[in-house]
């Protein structure tokens, strides 16, 4: 594959392959993962890591990527990083499209630094910073928050979805404020619709995407239809209330436009009252086919 | 000190005891460092925190804070990481208010896991995963993603500032559209009022702060009276343009209320022509002690 292949080409291409619109959200807690995991590691970024290989293995061929929330790991300091890093490079050998939640966004400098570490060129040695597929970036500085990112994924083929509408209930304060007769996170999609003509891809999407909260689908349905060639990173499916009926309406007519995350309801399915503890790789798989079934059927395929 | 002390109150108590409201960033470019340091080293992290170290020491009596921007470390992935840590553990050593420029913001759980990666205390072994004073924070996601932060900044008199007006060009294009009759920013500082209360010095000032770029001094003047008892975090001084006249509408009467961020024009300020490669850290120090007094002077004091 040329370095340059599109990504959001390389993203239909693992959809198709996997008859899976699905994403695995990597963003284990310690006080959930099985204790035994734990008692067999050293610290709690092993314990994360050593959780992760699991679940990354068991749910594979039900997702088409896994979107590790750097958060999770920042929390362990520099041992938790590394874990992160060790996690992507784990969800990349396994055939996963990698997808950073890290919701970066600064000066151009700066923007300059944070798109090298995700979507930059690997050094001497051939290793990346983080060796992930796409970010996640927040708008809020505007467009020369954005152009680093786009620079480094051009050359790359790499991708990028920019938070437009979040899933979260405070998202209204900013993103909904109207201005022009129109909410804030419209423009932010105006924004975003010009950006991705940048980098086009062979089947009609960009590489530059747009993050669409699972949890407004009335908003999420308009958006679709004002973006046009931009996939949607759907996430609030399943823990934050987001249904496969709810999802539906960010895909186009083919059943492409989205992939739908899902962390905690994958991740952690072992807490169901049927598994038991050591059960949680194979919990998180069939939580996983699950999902990919449901987003299926609701899309008809 | 009580680890409930208001972080304001600490932060004025430096600039009184240092007669300066200047904060170093902690911006290091491997391409910028003088290239024996990096000889010296074994890797860019290495390199890095080698350079941060000498600067850190030189500033130190002319600076009340250091403010690293993370980026530029995340460049380096888990190794970089690791040099943040110990950049931020450094200036503390060295009596500074540290500011980690993270500019993080997520949904409630995430944002609670950043929360306690750079304001939560320390664990059984006495390490935080960053021992910060406080951060950064992108306000896209509204008051759920600020909460966290708000409960580990109360908890352990640490403070935060939130991203109200950016110095970057493109920081019109969201942060200027207008929302009933006044720009989106504005109502970002209204956020950021109400946030503020949560955090109550002795001395008129709150532990959640605003960060305000110098690029734009009117805009600046204005927010300081929207804004009465919110600190500002002013980027942009000296090489993004920034000047001490500039930056003056920031302060209150009595001199508070802000601290100054200079990043290139202190720690590259070797590249100048009077100066030798093997005088970087004094170079860092003559640019600093001269931030202080053109400050102060602007100021009256």
């Amino acid at each position: 594959m040329s370095a340059a292949a599109n990504f959001a080409d390389r993203l239909w291409q693992a959809v198709d392959e996997k008859r899976s619109r699905a994403c695995v959200g990597l963003d284990a807690r310690l006080e959930r993962i099985p204790s035994f995991l734990c008692e067999e590691t050293d610290s709690a970024a092993e314990c994360l890591l050593a959780f992760n290989r699991q679940i990354i293995e068991a749910v594979a061929e039900h997702v088409v990527a896994a979107k590790p929330q750097v958060a999770f790991y920042e929390m362990y300091g520099p041992a938790g990083v590394a874990a992160f890093a060790e996690t992507c490079r784990c969800a990349k050998q396994h055939g996963l499209v990698v997808i950073a939640d890290v919701k970066r966004g600064d000066i151009g400098s700066t923007a300059a630094a944070y798109a090298r570490a995700y979507l930059g060129p690997a050094d001497e040695q051939g290793r990346a910073a983080f060796d992930v597929d796409a970010v996640t970036i927040n708008p809020y500085l505007g467009s020369d928050s954005v152009e680093p990112f786009l620079a480094e994924a051009q050359a790359s083929g790499k991708g990028l979805f920019v938070l437009v509408k979040t899933s979260n209930k405070s998202s209204a304060e900013i993103q909904e404020l109207q201005a022009s007769g129109k909410p804030v996170y419209e423009h932010v999609a105006k924004l975003v619709s010009k950006w991705a003509q940048r980098l086009p891809g062979r089947r009609g999407y960009s590489g530059v995407g747009a993050v669409v909260g699972a949890t407004f689908p009335e908003q999420a349905a308009a958006l679709r239809k004002l973006l046009p060639g931009v996939p949607f990173l759907v996430p609030g499916y399943g823990a934050q209330g987001g249904s496969a009926q709810d999802v539906a309406c960010c895909f186009d007519e083919d059943g492409y436009g989205a992939i739908v995350n899902s962390s905690r309801g994958i991740i952690f399915a072992y807490e169901g009252a049927q598994w038991e503890e050591r059960q949680f790789a194979e919990a998180a798989a069939a939580a996983a086919r699950r999902m990919k079934q449901e987003i299926n059927a609701a899309l008809g395929r």
